[in-house]
């Protein structure tokens, strides 16, 4: 007896299909991910327009993706789903420092920049001296941990997204711990901002009343052999959108003191200690 | 106190988000995908590496996407999504001709043929009659139907994949029923064909361990005033894909009988009445 395609064995039919000797990771992830979408068909009873706004939606966002824009990430960064597997993938011991999304902005290979350099080269923003330490979970400070950080210039901006605008690497920079762990560094008060918002992504915010801004932050990439790769923000606490990210990257630990100081030029004081755990 | 993101709470932060005036459709919508993407990353632990597999794939499957062809309509036909679909929305009453995937080579103005008149054009094939009623459920002929019909040639293309080849409109044809209910015309048998499987989605059976044919068939869309439109294939029983559709299409009762005959060049004659519901 052959048993064709109905309603109540749809996923066990699509299931059925898939050959004995495949990869079976690949046959774990796949068998959930069929039963759920057939589940989410079925519990919504999806109609025929739905389903062709559906395909639409997905279409014009593979689309809209090119080498300097990535919708589907952003699509996975709206629906939570980002910071999700972030989690899943990354749960830390008590008092190490989390992780939040990586954000399509980061760019490898920027200059290695002398303890307490300025990384803000257009001279526009509010200067501010970000400092602490990188540290084990004792408490012990790491040497040679390399600390990437970039962000937004004063308009929200990030360098690459105005690749015409000089100077090259603006608001970005990598520092070398030394024997005390201390990292140092001054840029500007980074900016709230809103995501590519301008595509099916932005629509979607907009149907759902959503806006489409990121609370502003400053990013860290802190990496260090035998320890776990950080990849992590720190937030102004006080930002318009600290409570509604649209990417839901906020995490109450992340959120710094900025501190107004007035050294010369500069005007805020960001300190925050970074904690990694061991591999 | 404000929540913030974590793993527990993942779904019902993005949830939270929604304002209370959106759309109440959408919401049940997405309040419900977004609990099975979440729960689909949850219950595999889905990995970073696996998430950029993901963001990859949808990419690439978008991006191959052009007036020619569907690539999304592909995925969801392969996952079983586009039947279960037309299973949701198409349930009919006992004895009604059952729905099955639309498809993408439908093409809207064939022209309108007389009673009987040979739709294959290119005489390459083997001759075959197509004859039945048009029916309702309690036998009645229903007069005026349109009996729009599609097929394959005889080395498994349609007409609009090979848009340079003449004549046009290859094996498509629409009929009108007389009082009778009767609709009757010649073409060929049709062939079993691979779905193009050149792209993600043939990539994705590929490591499924599943081929990407089709069992033969004869499209039909069948519309009549008061009448809830059909969207159907017949079936050649004994292809040997019959149990193994690549898009999960075939169903029991379509599959029809392919009788030899030899009523001059005509080879063999499938009967076949479609049986429609009142709206």
């Amino acid at each position: 007896m052959i048993s064709y395609f109905s309603e109540e064995s749809s996923a066990e039919a699509v299931i059925g299909r898939m050959s004995k000797d495949v990869n079976p990771r690949l046959a774990e992830v796949m068998i959930c991910l069929i039963k759920h979408l057939h589940a989410f068909a079925k519990k919504t009873r999806l109609t025929q327009e739905e389903w062709e706004y559906g395909i639409d939606f997905l279409t014009k966002t593979g689309q809209i993706c090119s080498a300097e824009r990535q919708e589907f990430i952003l699509l996975s960064d709206t629906l939570g789903f980002s910071m999700l597997v972030d989690a899943i993938n990354n749960c830390r011991p008590q008092g190490a420092t989390e992780n939040t999304v990586f954000g399509p902005f980061h760019v490898a290979g920027a200059p290695v920049r002398q303890m307490g350099d300025n990384i803000n080269l257009d001279g526009r923003g509010e200067s501010c001296l970000f400092e602490g330490r990188v540290i084990d979970l004792d408490g012990n400070p790491i040497q040679g941990a390399f600390v990437d950080v970039w962000s937004d210039n004063a308009e929200g901006f990030y360098d690459v997204q105005q690749p015409d605008i000089q100077p090259k690497w603006n608001n970005r920079g990598v520092f070398v711990t030394g024997a005390n762990g201390v990292y140092r560094f001054t840029g500007i008060i980074p900016v709230s901002y809103p995501i590519p918002n301008d595509g099916p992504v932005g629509q979607m915010l907009g149907h759902l009343g959503r806006h489409p801004y990121r609370p502003a932050h400053m990013h860290y990439l802190v990496t260090a052999d035998g320890y776990q790769k950080l990849v992590t923000h720190i937030f102004v606490g006080n930002d318009p959108y600290i409570e509604s990210d649209a990417v839901f990257g906020v995490k109450e630990t992340l959120i710094a003191p900025f501190e107004p100081i007035c050294e010369g030029p500069t005007l805020w004081r960001a300190p925050f200690d970074f904690v990694l755990a061991k591999n």
